[in-house]
């Protein structure tokens, strides 16, 4: 904090010190735009230093056999190899019978299964999802941009409902599945979610698992892309939906998704599958006319790389190291600038790859536009959101991950002027 | 050949003949089963001493950046490693840009390009396929089972045409192209053809390139498995399809695949799609949706233990060292036991995977039976035809690539002792 005493809030302010507070901001923005900089928070993209860690995969595996023997270099094992499977069990606190360890991509597998549900019908199916009149998934938002160009190019409908600190809007969530058979899916990611890090409570979990769904094939696209990416020693536990639903009769909703894709290489990772046992061998059955079997060289690499289900908790604690410090300079630079100016609301997330910061209505656009003309490149506003339009315009999802963190810093910096002078002469214009 | 006179056909002999004939082949094949054999010729699987001439893969690549200085171990590129893409343009004689490099496996591309052309309609669709009344295939028989099977589980028609030594029936292809809009897609292998080891013509080529088709969306699903894998001196060059049609101004009809399958880890290769420039365009304005990028740590591996292209077709030289007198020992099993008799045809091939036999009318079945009865697992009868009949139940595939030499010189023998006793059991039954 640069100031002892508190700042007027801007909104508090008259029209002159606002006008003045406006000059300094415009000041602060030429000395930045005069920097020449080009710095990038648009991709949650994991950092070189990251990827270093895992450096070791590039001259592994140590001979081409699995612990039964078989090997690897060849092809078949459709689910994936029974070490790495039991490993990721283990994390996921599952059963190894209920995973399946895939490709280099998760995305890849969410496709699959949508794909799967869209021209064959998913357990408990009526009909493939192609010949019903409409398919509506519901799209906690914001939320992740994936997500939603994926329902986007097959034409499925996408209804929005608020995400919490808790999870998304359970009430919301509940009561648009009830009535309604078109609804047949929900995109969630339980543990530091994209973009609001927020985490799926037990209770909130347990009502998603047990609400009633007028749709009989109703299902949680349950995107578990941070469970282990922790930011703090207050390590969120996600809540186990697989149980939880199986527990409320309702074990085929769920289907889980992982990777190590910011464990290890975000290209060159093991991707995984989680769901009741009969979810597994629905997917495997559509996968055999596809494939004859994921990369298994890959996967013997990963588990001879990690060993073990703490290995990879230890590889984690070594990600933290490097990603806590710069999401606390995302914060102390935003404190810096913004606190107690009342324009901006950002979150401080235990983990995950973002930070989102809520500007006042309207103004979302006009501080991307102006990092970018500053050589800060952001991503753009509404992209957290369902055909990429922010309804209020306020949201603003940045990813520190990749920059160094001196480049954080800089970056910050220059986004919390931009922040301050959209906000400034926004309410200049108003009052003037 | 371990007689001089030639042998009198069996359809030539008395029944007395015929029926010493049997009593010797029972004798044989008593003695066969007594040795309680357990081989394998199913599967078009690499060796493991095939698979260990790649084995330096397993400790690279060296760095993790490509050409241009892009961390492979990160997200993105989308279209493959632009080194990779240029090494196999210039096996598949085509343009880099003009080539996709993805996962491990070719059977997922074209599986995606079957389901971009179901749920989206390909270029110059009038329409998705799933909302025609009918999609019908073209299946060259015998062929592949895998092709077959993922057809059968969108519930597309097939039409079988027969294989023959230059390709299929082209007349037999365009009269079924010409006036039925329904005929969308056609599969080929056009070089050493699985089972039969055929290679399309120049001139056959040319035809599907330009005969007119009724559909303006009818796709040549032109699966290059076994190009660059030649058994013999006499290397089969591929027809440039792409250059063909773009030629007859069908540019889009062909969409090329193959794969590093059977050239470094079956399991673990790179995968290749090729087509015009706007079929490459239009494959990954989907697939995007699916992927951020392929793993092109693998990518940079196979760049690097190749060299250039000239490196695959040395390492290629390896496997036909291998391979070839596996081939060379089922020709003469079956010849030493099956010359003359008038009951069995079988391929020769100059490349590929595969044997082709074909027995007796109606006696494939009784074959496969024998030899598993005998523990020499063969592909079900069958297997090479759509829906897993031959009308003539007459065919077999035999894959000589997985056991060893001696393996491959045990298990024929058997076989062809199989064949012996199954067509004169059958002669005799009809002359009884």
């Amino acid at each position: 904090m640069s100031t002892a005493a508190p700042r007027t809030p801007l909104a508090d302010r008259s029209p002159a010190e606002l006008a003045s507070f406006v000059d300094e901001q415009r000041a602060a923005y030429a000395a930045l735009t005069a920097r020449g900089l080009s710095l990038d928070l648009t991709r949650g993209k994991p950092s070189p230093e990251q990827l270093d860690l895992a450096e070791a995969l590039l001259h592994l595996p140590e001979g081409h056999l699995d612990r039964a023997g078989t090997d690897v270099r060849n092809y078949g094992g459709l689910q994936g190899l029974p070490e790495l499977r039991e490993m990721f069990a283990d994390l996921l606190g599952v059963d190894p019978d209920q995973v399946v360890a895939g490709g280099n991509a998760s995305l890849t597998m969410m496709h699959e299964v949508l794909v799967d549900h869209l021209l064959h019908g998913g357990l408990g199916s009526p009909r493939p999802w192609r010949e019903e009149e409409k398919v509506t998934f519901i799209c906690p938002v914001p939320g992740y941009d994936r997500h939603y160009t994926m329902l986007e190019s097959y034409g499925i409908e996408m209804v929005t409902v608020p995400m919490r600190e808790d999870g998304p809007d359970v009430e919301a969530v509940e009561a648009l599945v009830k009535d309604d058979p078109s609804v047949k899916g929900m995109w969630i990611v339980p543990t530091y979610a994209n973009p609001v890090g927020s985490v799926v409570t037990q209770e909130v979990a347990a009502r998603l698992a047990a609400m009633p769904a007028a749709a009989p094939d109703f299902r949680l696209f349950w995107d578990n892309a941070y469970a282990l990416h922790h930011l703090t020693e207050d390590e969120a536990k996600s809540a186990d939906i697989l149980s939880l639903a199986s527990a409320a009769g309702n074990p085929h909703r769920p289907v889980v998704f992982a990777s190590t894709s910011k464990i290890t290489f975000a290209g060159a990772g093991v991707a995984f599958l989680a769901g009741s046992r009969e979810t597994v061998q629905w997917y495997l059955s559509h996968l055999k006319f596809a494939s004859i079997g994921p990369d298994k060289v890959n996967q013997l690499r990963h588990v001879q790389f990690f060993g073990s289900p703490d290995g990879v908790r230890q590889h984690m604690a070594r990600h933290r190291a490097i990603l806590a410090p710069k999401f606390a300079a995302v914060d102390a630079a935003l404190t810096a600038e913004l606190d107690g100016l009342g324009v901006a609301e950002w979150t401080r997330p235990r983990g995950g790859y973002f930070v989102s910061v809520d500007v006042p209505d309207g103004c979302a656009s006009r501080v991307v536009q102006l990092a970018r003309e500053a050589g800060i490149a952001l991503t753009p506003a509404g992209a957290s959101f369902p055909h990429g339009v922010d309804p209020r315009d306020r949201n603003i999802r940045l990813a520190p991950s990749f920059p160094s963190l001196a480049e954080v810093e800089t970056a910050m910096a220059g986004v919390a002027t931009c922040v301050a002078l959209a906000a400034a002469e926004q309410l200049l214009a108003d009052v003037g």
